[in-house]
């Protein structure tokens, strides 16, 4: 029951890219707590594909219609949905598909899985377009940590190779095109340019920091934090690889080396270095929670490529039409930051379950 | 609500380190499958601390008990309960970390989350002994995927920065070190051999691979296949980091070098690479599925370490006893291959729902 | 997290009676399914409020949009959602209902739940109208179901202590008053009409059959069909009382006359008596699943009322203004067919892991 | 997955009636709650069978031994597993149940459900002695809960036709025949013996009142406390009917006569009757929860009974050996009170997630 995520809070998505409609659906916020529009705009005004280089020339307001839950603007605490209307589709762009999966795409798995019945329009339930009302619940979720000290931020941390430098703050926040060094930025510029001009696409990586968590939040075992991120963050497509702290890099060092010592400062314990990202056991420990994740490059390209007539199980020749970006990965920044807000707030709300108050 | 994993099956882990018994229950296997127990056996002995230079002295039997499930051998279709007894506990060794926590163990988090009540001796409920019942879950799940065709194979693909060589095939499974190339396994014991003499410790990675898997299976979004097996690999201990087929590296790649071209072989659709691990849109499609797991190094080590006291609030020097693996990899091999087997029956079961028959 | 059920399909019912739309979301049904639309409506038409004397003069069109899940009428195997507009709003009726509850409604209770941000206009989420999605999605399994030969058909058992006569069988399907005995149900009426002349209201019970249910479906425990079918009808507002098969007849009897006998009828075994209603040890035994729900009568009356006002925590004399029905029990019928629907075809959906094929 | 409740809090209940052991799991209990084994023991002490002539000579210390979840007595945040051995168990008995099963039992919906496979002896997963660990987890519910204020008292309300007098009140707790009336509890004690006279058998009614709840507790829809009592309670085997406040009564009622009036008294929100059994809206209102449980007569009857056997699939007599309950309202008692308090306390625990602290 793949769309749906969360214990405490519940998040749904529904929708295919070319459906009447795509939206969400957000149970178990608590009764009292106030949307502010304007910042969830915003906020999902960085996902929207604009007129930038790397992003699709599919324009849509993405403006989402919440048709239940709020009452004057406050959540009333009954399920939330919002619906976000499919205006500017052309599903003639995907009719040979059908038949012709492209590389990379769930095209065939799709086909596979619902024997046939799939929605192939513009990838259907499995287009990134369905990130669009993630990020109308993240941002929910986002406003609500917020009020209570936690804050989210993430970055580029590399396109094709090309990495960012610097360690990751709030800094980045106001950014059009949110790098630490916009110096290396602008290299990340340059690639995607390079790639769209071959007809082809690249990769990269978005790293996380959630600030201000206090200690004491995620469970053990299969509900720890890393465990909580990966299942929402592993929703977002193309994502193919998730690390916490030091992660991969952590597997070729030394104990001593990985080990975050404690400390004392201000009266507080903390860690002198993090390693760990933050969460050891799966539950915080009040140092910032860090993650990153690998993007795949977008699967539509372009150039001429090698698949199958499933109808005639014989390779054909296939070249994608349709519009496409040559690089997801700066439109899917508020995307990750989206997924750790409703994680990250599930995982919070548990908590309040053991407090002693 | 940490400790119970699935959907269409649930496997719920129970205790700690030193509490009478450790154990699992399984739900939701069909009546009718046979436990082959010294299969079971041998597989759990993959596990088990034994005489080897880089795993623990502690010794145990690590024999479960099946109270319940089962019917002459068979499932009858009702919960599996099987315990492990704790019988070679040395609570005492533990006794100084109630108040000082050790870096990179979730002491100190546990002690913040369980307001001082946590079980502290052995790591409690995080200790990697609670693994052991997660391998007999998955040597039954793994029993029942065989019987129909799909096989979980997993090694050692590096320790320390030393990587092993060669493709992972299920020859792998009869090795004692499981690595494919046995001169880069030895490489790899030098590694663990020399950490151990500094009273250090060093971590690594496993591959795991699904081979005969069909294709269709997964869900979209939060239930694909990544979904799915992160959640459960992030509840083995020391996991930092997860990435599928190319993973990391895919988000270095252009698209037309990332994407897997379809073709027709022996009248059935494969690709000619795998670098999307076997899933698309978090749906198999038929290749094998395969993915890497980064464990930190075990962070229990002889060497002396900062941390604090708890009831002091002030900084102290902190030396661990007890007996510890210098290098968790090698015993986290069959864990994975366990994690797996849960994770792809679970959603193998999954799929039966959606079979016209 | 209230608004959702299901194991393996899952229903989620979004909206409050004065918010701009209500439905549902239907996660879980296989692709391949075709919606038979007009079938769909002439069974919503079956709870909307007409002409009749015992329903309210409120009038809504009623008609779903389905936003997603859909692709040409048929299933594709991703969450179906359908809104309805609430168009036929007025909620100044209901201005005065923030400070002084309604007896028999759950002003009061939600207004401590919510902490005041409830919405309480026209009962909010907790009205009767979102029993209008509930029919949608029950209305979609229930055409899956009689595709595969399970047929659900509800009475009105008794309405004020007058009861119907003789054996609920489909025929009753056809039926504008779904009564078996129509000399009964004109007495019904009366008592609706007397009860509303009045400004009074009046309870009832509505019965439901499962037929061509084969035997072997539901769970043991907390996932019998007692239960599964429990907690949804108990999600049907004013439902107090459910009882299966005998039910509490079967408190009186000895085990002797309530054992119902097996014997075997052409070459299928079969029991004498029904007094199990189908169901032993939460498991269908292939005889028609019966239940019966008890339905309070309609809390909103005409007459003067004693309530308080929670602002200035007082005595207040209350006359609740509006429409609504003296009875509604004949518009909950299709409900708890949709209700019965839902559960039956998830506990359907269960069996097909365990059956080998 | 039937065997497993809950929402905030989760028990699994295992074991078949002749198996190595029964037990359960519960999850989900914040740590630093102490378990009182003295007043567990005298809890489950009540369900026991012991010496009176309604209950089975079958004798079973029923001490369960917690393996994991508890340091030093408290519940240390971790997964709480307690087992009770089933060492008085005569299989023998059972031997040609398996072929052909007993009216009124599920031997029959079990072997059709597990195809062949499933544990036939006495009644396996079925029995009643699976209520034994049911009782165990919701004694610490119950526990924690009477620590916070709010105490569970169920009383036998009817048996074969003989009603008890008297509103329910927390006096019964101490009885060791737990009525109101003792008069009438003599003639109900008759009831039994001459049942079992016959060799036959009687049902009866079990009510059941929380008292001390506060307002506000439960979800509106399907998690309603109705909802979630319903679940549980028809997880009791032999439960066929259940109803809140006035239940079936009400569906006689007039809207005027069943509303339940407002008041203040004391400064506090009050109903001058109950008919709603504290419930409104799926949510409670302040005033005493109250439910009661239809039981049917024990299907277990010395008398002889007609049957089939299913392997020759033709008619037989059978008669029924073993020890069985002439009649087990008695025993379900505390049974009812354990079902309530896990409800209750999950629910509980689900409310301290919106409450602003």
């Amino acid at each position: 029951m793949s769309s749906s995520y969360g214990e405490n809070i519940r998040v749904t998505i529904f929708g295919q890219s070319h459906s009447p409609a795509i939206g969400m659906t957000l149970e178990g916020i608590p009764a009292g707590e106030a949307v502010d529009f304007e910042a969830l705009s915003a906020f999902a005004a960085r996902r929207a594909p604009g007129g930038q280089a790397y992003s699709t020339a599919r324009k849509e307001a993405d403006t989402p219609e919440f048709v239940s839950g709020l009452k004057d603007g406050i959540t009333c605490g009954t399920p939330i949905t919002a619906i976000i209307r499919n205006t500017d589709t052309r599903s003639g762009d995907y009719e040979n598909l059908r038949t012709v999966p492209r590389p990379g795409h769930a095209d065939y798995t799709a086909s596979v899985k619902y024997n046939g019945y799939q929605d192939f329009a513009g990838g259907g339930h499995f287009s990134g377009r369905l990130t669009a009302p993630m990020v109308i619940a993240g941002g929910i979720c986002r406003q609500i940590l917020e009020r209570n000290g936690i804050r989210i931020a993430a970055r580029i941390a590399a396109i094709g190779g090309v990495k960012d430098e610097g360690e990751l703050t709030e800094a980045v926040l106001g950014k059009s095109f949110p790098v630490m060094s916009d110096a290396q930025g602008e290299k990340m510029l340059a690639k995607i340019a390079e790639a769209k001009e071959e007809g082809d696409s690249v990769g990269g990586i978005v790293e996380c920091a959630v600030f201000g968590l206090p200690a004491g939040i995620g469970d053990p075992m299969f509900d720890g934090m890393e465990n909580r991120i990966a299942q929402i963050v592993f929703g977002i497509p193309a994502v193919k690889g998730l690390e916490f702290g030091a992660g991969f890099a952590a597997a070729e060092m030394l104990g001593s080396e990985n080990n975050d010592a404690f400390t004392v400062e201000n009266g507080r314990v903390v860690t002198k270095t993090n390693h760990c990202g933050g969460i050891l056991g799966g539950i915080t420990n009040g140092m910032p929670l860090t993650f990153r994740a690998a993007f795949k490059p977008t699967p539509s390209i372009a150039k001429e490529q090698d698949s199958v007539n499933l109808a005639a199980m014989e390779p054909v020749k296939l070249t994608v039409k349709g519009r496409h970006d040559p690089c997801i990965v700066p439109r899917a920044v508020p995307v990750v930051e989206a997924a750790a807000a409703i994680a990250v707030y599930d995982a919070w709300l548990a908590r309040r379950k053991e407090i002693q108050f």
